[in-house]
């Protein structure tokens, strides 16, 4: 069923999902029909059981548009209206939780860490010692920008010390990425339908503790946005305050059976290990260089330095090599980081080592063609 | 390639769409890949053209998430701080923008009228000539609390008069009801791929002024659903500025092929005119009471009475008669009017007199059915 015209998307999403997820789109839902609310009750308890989160104590709300409308729904409804979030920044979606409170009009406190490390546990120890107590931690699990991955569980632990609650951007590693919001004791973590999940983009989700939530009633200035509401409207009927997007959610919980039948996410974050192990022994070969020292490096998007202009790189331009990627069946996608040019490589979707084993073959090739 | 279990739905959408339109959906799109560039910019450039929005003047701005963000977005960007803006109500929709103008702390004055008649005029001149200006008129389209026409063009021609700019929730009819923006001089309406453009539900559509939209910068406390953000991302680099519903976009590229090739709007108006005929006079046969006069009536969606516990309706619940129906392969829809018991049956979306027919018969059916 799938385009063959389409391209392998090696991108951080939306990414490549498999042709069974595309086809859970192939029909139309009443999304005040039971059997469409049944289906949102199923995948918001997957996505729970995902989290780590038991349902006594925490619930999932789903929540129309990207991934950063999850989060600012996230942000509106716990950060502090009266005390600053501490958030431990090392890319570009630090930086967009920045802007979202500063759009909200709530305080914040920037705990800068270089892009290319993993956030500085001491520092963050020393931000809650010093000076005025944050009303919240707010972290990047996965920082996109470059792939880094952030150490959730002992800065949880910390906050946990602190009796400071904590909010996950969850958003890329989401279904991969081990989480456990229950044991570290996390109040809030936000992820999005397509990325680990694998189904395709258009809807965020929230998974928040129950006792939180309650206390945040009226705190939105956004009624779309508003967590708590829409929270309001699953638990009291089933159903979504409005219009959801009904194919996306039908994908979705698709993509949830695939998810469990792959093993879950211990076996889904293995295959993309493979991925990841792969392409940089791959990248390597070429003369590519990674960013991020191994141990950094979450096997969802590997960050490489953009060569143009080097020694030994007579003709390279990042345009070029993308170009010829993408004529040849493959979407890579550019840098982010502010501190160097650069180029990502995603390690996720329905994708396989052999595939990344075809975009290195490709990657040669292009390469072959652009020398002088 | 359709679920032929899959019921119809006679609903204000999520409705049915067709085959075609869904199989848009069977490849995946890299965001910032120049393909889906050229898929959005087409999008927003037909989108303007329905609309009667040429391109100098206006520009389209698609929005993430469901119709509601939309108009979110548009009341965020336009909706004076210092200045009520009138809200010409009769039913849910224009009660919804009051809500989300109170969550954003913005003024504004209620012009109620009744559920089942469209917005007065004479109310409207009155209420922009006494008391102090509004700031805005904000009035919906086609209130789907009803199905009821409200007279746009003739408030457009009040609202230039006094000098006063008009916000359009044109969210049920557009792609089908008439609309001119440059004509009435609308500031600005907001719309969604489903509903009468029968593409599949998860993004919405503001269309507005350029010359509005640059006075608009810093005004919404949300970053996601911040109009001016989100238009210059498009109008900078043709990108979206956070993740689209990229399945979705697609699947409205093709949807808008699918109106062109009916033959525009007034072709689709036709159809559901000749659906809404069918509908009222099969309805009426069966003893239903529809709950507007036919002039008020556009051919979306219209209410009947609900006639439990009417003498001639023994064993008639409106849950039964929905049961019945959804076994027979037909969903409708709950009413939402706040002044009788109600209840739905939508005219839009991928559907003919002939499946009006099929339905009529089977609403027949769970009728006899349910006769004591």
């Amino acid at each position: 069923m799938s385009d063959t015209a389409a391209p392998l998307l090696l991108t951080p999403g939306p990414l490549t999902v498999s042709d069974r997820v595309r086809a859970a789109m192939m029909r139309d839902w009443g999304s005040r029909d039971e059997a469409f609310l049944a289906l949102t009750a199923r995948v918001r308890a997957e996505v729970s059981a995902l989290a780590g989160a038991d349902p006594d104590r925490f619930v999932t709300v789903p929540m129309q548009g990207s991934g950063t409308f999850a989060v600012e729904a996230m942000l509106a409804a716990f950060a502090p209206m009266d005390a600053p979030t501490l958030i431990c920044e090392n890319g570009a979606y630090g930086r967009r939780m920045a802007d979202i409170l500063r759009r909200l009009g709530r305080p914040y406190r920037m705990l800068h860490g270089p892009e290319t490390e993993p956030t500085d546990l001491d520092a963050v120890a020393r931000a809650l010692a010093d000076g005025p107590k944050p009303g919240c931690i707010a972290v990047v699990q996965c920082e996109t920008t470059t792939g880094c991955l952030n150490p959730v569980s002992q800065i949880a632990a910390l906050a946990r010390e602190a009796g400071v609650p904590l909010l996950v951007d969850a958003m890329s590693g989401f279904g991969g990425l081990p989480l456990d919001m229950a044991a570290d004791g996390l109040t809030a973590v936000a992820a999005s339908s397509n990325k680990c999940l694998q189904g395709v983009p258009g809807l965020g989700l929230v998974v928040c503790d129950r006792a939180a939530l309650a206390d945040a009633a009226d705190r939105a200035p956004s009624l779309s946005l508003d967590l708590v509401d829409q929270a309001r409207g699953f638990e009291a009927t089933g159903e979504w305050r409005f219009t959801p997007p009904t194919h996306v959610v039908a994908a979705l919980a698709e993509a949830l059976d695939e998810l469990a039948e792959e093993g879950g996410p211990t076996a889904r974050l293995a295959r993309y290990g493979a991925n990841l192990t792969r392409l940089l022994a791959g990248m390597r070969d070429l003369g590519f260089r990674p960013l991020l020292a191994a141990e950094n490096q979450a096997p969802i998007i590997a960050t490489f330095a953009d060569p143009s202009g080097e020694e030994g790189w007579p003709g390279f331009s990042f345009a070029r090599f993308y170009g010829g990627l993408k004529d040849r069946g493959f979407v890579i996608y550019p840098g982010k980081l502010t501190q160097a040019a650069s180029f990502r490589v995603g390690c996720i979707g329905a994708i396989t080592p052999a595939d990344i084993d075809a975009f290195l073959i490709a990657a040669r090739d292009v390469l072959d063609g652009m020398r002088p």
